[in-house]
C-alpha cells in the first residue's frame, strides 16, 4: 500500500465518521469541564481509550506529592473531581514515541448574557461548533483522538508509542501535565493541539503573574500636599514596566519572532487603590503577567522585574525608602519549545503541505501551554492545532469543524512519519 | 459694667461650668450621629434650646422640596431620622444678626481596631476628649452653645438675632444647611466653628467629586499589542490632571493662599480597572475631587476639568474617538467666604487677641464647609473653630478641651461686638 493511498484512506475514513465526531465534540462541550468538574468527562475519555485498546490510566492527582516540586503552581487545595487520563498505544518497538497532550479544563464562561446561545450548548452553525472550551482546546483534543482512532481503524501499526494525555489544570498552571510527568510518562517529543490557527509554534513563551504594590501617604484631598499619592507614584512604575518590556524585547534575537510587535509582553492587567475621592491614596496594587523568553528561566524573568522596580530609586527618591513591593503569585507557565531541525517540525510541516497544498506558517507562540513544562522535563514540544487564538476565553467561542478534521489528518500523517510504520 | 469685667465674668462662668460641659460633649459624642441616626441627638439639642428660651424649630427635611434646587446634593433617598434644629435668640432690634452654624452628622468611624478605645467612647484623657465627630465638629458646636448660654446666663441682651443651627448632612453635600436656608433662616453673616485650629478662614474652597472613565480595547496579555491598555492611556490622563491643577493654581491671586503649596488641589483618590492579570484592561475608572476657587463657580471648575480631558485628543489620537468620560457625582461643596474688611473678621480677630494675647493666623481654608452654601445665599461666612484638621475623619479623633473653651470665650466676645449690646 503506497503512502499516497494511505493518505486517501485516512481522509476518507475521517470523512465517513465526520458526523459522529461532531456529535462527540458537541457532547464534550456540553460536559462543561470547569476546574473541579472534569470527573465524568474524564471517565468517558478513559472508556473510549479502553474500547480502542489503549493502556488506560485514570488517576486522581494527590497535591501533596507535588507540593515541593518547583514547577507546581495550583490555586486549588485539592484536585478532587479532576482526574488525569493517559492512554498509551504501544508501538511495536524501535520507533520514536510521541505524547499528544491536551487539557480538558476550560476557563469560566463569564456573563451568559454576552453569549448568543448557552455557553455550553455545543451547537453547530455555519460549519462551526460553539461553546466554552471548544477552541481551548477540545477541538484540538478531538483532532488527536481522531488521528489515533483512524490509524488504528485502518490497521496501521506504529513502531513508537503514542501517549495520548487528557490532562487537567492547564489553565491554572499545569498541575495536570506535571502530575503525568511525575507519574513517569515521557516520550521523544510532544505535540500539543492548542489553537495555533494551524501555525507551527516551535517556541512558546512562558509567563508569570506578578503583583506590584506602590505606597504613598494618606492625607485629606484638600491638603493633598501633606500626603504622597500612591497613584502619582504609580506613573513612573507603569513607565518603568514599559521600558523593561522594550529592553527585554530588544535583546531578543529569534527570527521566529519577526513581525510580532511585542514578542514578550509585560501586561498590567488590573489596578486598584484608594478608597475615597477626597483622600490621597496610599496604596495602589497592580497585577500583571510577564512573558518569559523561550531561552530564559522564569526566575531570570522575575529578577528582571525586581531589578526594574529597584532601579526606580534612581528616578525618584521616594522609592529609596518606599520601594515597590514585588510578589509573584498565581499562575506560572514555563517557556519551552523544540529545535527547528527536530524531525517533528519538518514532518509536521510536510504533512501540513500534503493536506493543504501550501507551506505552514511557523512562528513563536504568544502564549504559554503545558509544552513549556514538558520542555523543562527534556521533552521537546511543538504546538500545532485548530482554532483561532482570539476566540478562546471569549463569549461565543467556536471552532471551524473543517479545521478540526484537517488537523486530525495532519496529525495522523505526522504520527506515521515520526513513529514509523511497523512491519505488518 | 465695663467690657473688661464682662470678659472676666464670661471667662469665670465658663470655667465654673467646665466639667458640666465636658460631660455634655462626652454624651454628644456617645450619641454616634452617623447619617440617619441624628434624631435622638437633635431632640436633646432642641430641648436644651427650649430650656434656654430660644425660639426652637425642629423639623424633618422633605427631600422632594429640595430636589430641584441647584445646590441640592444628597446621596440618601430620604432624610428620615435626620431632622434639623434651629434655635433663635431674638435680639432687641437694631443690631446685626449672626448665624452660628454647626453640623451634627459625623463620618463613619471605620475599622474599630484602628482605635485605641471605642470610637464613640467620648472618654477624656490628658485634657483631650476622644471620639468620632468631636473635632468635626461637636467640639465647635459646644463652643457656640457655651457662648450663647454664657451671655444669657450673665443677663446680657443683644440687639441682633443669634440663630444657632444644628444641621445634618454637611459631610455629604450640605442638604441640612440648604434646608435651613430654604426655610427662611438668614442673617447678616455666619460663623462656623469647624476645626480651623483657631485660624480665621475668610475664604473657603468648594469641591466637587468627579469620575473619569478611560477606555481601551481588551486583548489577551500575551498579544497585548492587539488591544489598547486603558491603564497606559490613564497615564496621560493623570498627567493632564496634574497640569490642570498647576494651571488653575498659577492663575490664583489671593494673598490668603500665600504659603499653601497647592491652594486648590485636584485629588485623584481612587482607581480601579481591569479584571485579570493576563488581560489588557479596557476600562479604568478614577474618582477624585477638584477644588473650586472662592472666586469661581462649581460649574466653571467642572468645565475646566472637562476641557482638560477634551484636550487630551491633541496629545494622543486615541482620545479623539475614545474621549475620557467625565461625570460629576456625589458630594459638592460650594466655595465661599467673607470680605476681609467685614467687621465680623476684624471683631473676631480682636476677640482672639484679647483671649490669647496674640494675633490670629488668617488663611484660606483648604476644605469646604456649609459656609460656601451660606455665601451663595448672600450670607458672608467665616470659619473659625477649635480642633485640628488632620484629626478629623481619622481613628482616635480627639480635641483639646482648652481650645473648645477658648473658642467659646472668643465667640461670646464676638457676639457682643457684632450683634451689639442692647440697653438693659
Amino acid at each position: 500500500m503506497s503512502s499516497v493511498s494511505m493518505h486517501d484512506q485516512i481522509r476518507t475514513l475521517i470523512n465517513e465518521r465526520r458526523d459522529d465526531y461532531i456529535s462527540l465534540l458537541s457532547e464534550w462541550v456540553q460536559e462543561a469541564t470547569l476546574p473541579g468538574h472534569e470527573q465524568h468527562y474524564q471517565q468517558r475519555i478513559a472508556e473510549r481509550y479502553q474500547a480502542l485498546g489503549l493502556d488506560t490510566d485514570l488517576w486522581e492527582i494527590d497535591i501533596d506529592t507535588l507540593a515541593d516540586n518547583p514547577y507546581f503552581h495550583c490555586q486549588r487545595d485539592s484536585l478532587a473531581g479532576s482526574p488525569n487520563v493517559v492512554g498509551t498505544w504501544k508501538g511495536a518497538g524501535g520507533g520514536r514515541s510521541l505524547i499528544l497532550n491536551g487539557h480538558v479544563d476550560v476557563v469560566p464562561e463569564g456573563d451568559h448574557d454576552q453569549w448568543q446561545d448557552h455557553p455550553f450548548s455545543g451547537h453547530v452553525s455555519d460549519g462551526c461548533l460553539f461553546g466554552r472550551g471548544v477552541t481551548d482546546m477540545k477541538g484540538g483534543n478531538l483532532s488527536a483522538l481522531i488521528a489515533v482512532e483512524t490509524l488504528m481503524a485502518l490497521g496501521i501499526r506504529l513502531k513508537g508509542d503514542v501517549i495520548v494525555q487528557s490532562v487537567v489544570e492547564e489553565e491554572a498552571g499545569g498541575a495536570g501535565t506535571l502530575a503525568a510527568l511525575e507519574r513517569g510518562y515521557t516520550a521523544d517529543a510532544a505535540l500539543i493541539p492548542e489553537p495555533s490557527e494551524q501555525k507551527l509554534f516551535p517556541r512558546q513563551q512562558g509567563s508569570r503573574w506578578f503583583r506590584l504594590t506602590v505606597s504613598g501617604v494618606k492625607a485629606h484631598g484638600g491638603t493633598r500636599y501633606e500626603g504622597v499619592s500612591a497613584l502619582e507614584k504609580s506613573v513612573p512604575v507603569i513607565q518603568a514596566i514599559q521600558a523593561l518590556e522594550a529592553r527585554r524585547n530588544a535583546e531578543l534575537d529569534d527570527p521566529l519572532y519577526a513581525g510580532v510587535p511585542i514578542p514578550l509582553p509585560i501586561n498590567l492587567g488590573r489596578i486598584a487603590g484608594g478608597d475615597w475621592p477626597s483622600s490621597v491614596p496610599d496604596d495602589i496594587t497592580m497585577e500583571g503577567r510577564i512573558g518569559v523568553g523561550p531561552g530564559e528561566t522564569v526566575a531570570a524573568a522575575e529578577q528582571s522585574l525586581r531589578d526594574a522596580m529597584a532601579a526606580l530609586a534612581e528616578v525618584d527618591d521616594w522609592f529609596i525608602d518606599h520601594p515597590v513591593d514585588v510578589t509573584f503569585y498565581g499562575a506560572c507557565w514555563q517557556p519551552g519549545g523544540i529545535d527547528m531541525d527536530n524531525p517533528l517540525v519538518t514532518q509536521l510541516a510536510d504533512a501540513f503541505e500534503r493536506v493543504h497544498g501550501r507551506q505552514p506558517a511557523v512562528q513563536a507562540s504568544p502564549w504559554g501551554t503545558d509544552g513549556g513544562l514538558l520542555s523543562q522535563y527534556g521533552i521537546p514540544a511543538l504546538v500545532f492545532g485548530p482554532g483561532i487564538t482570539r476566540l478562546a476565553h471569549h463569549p461565543d467561542e467556536h471552532i471551524r469543524l473543517d479545521d478540526v478534521f484537517a488537523v486530525a489528518e495532519i496529525m495522523a500523517l505526522t504520527l506515521m512519519d515520526w513513529c514509523e510504520l511497523a512491519d505488518t
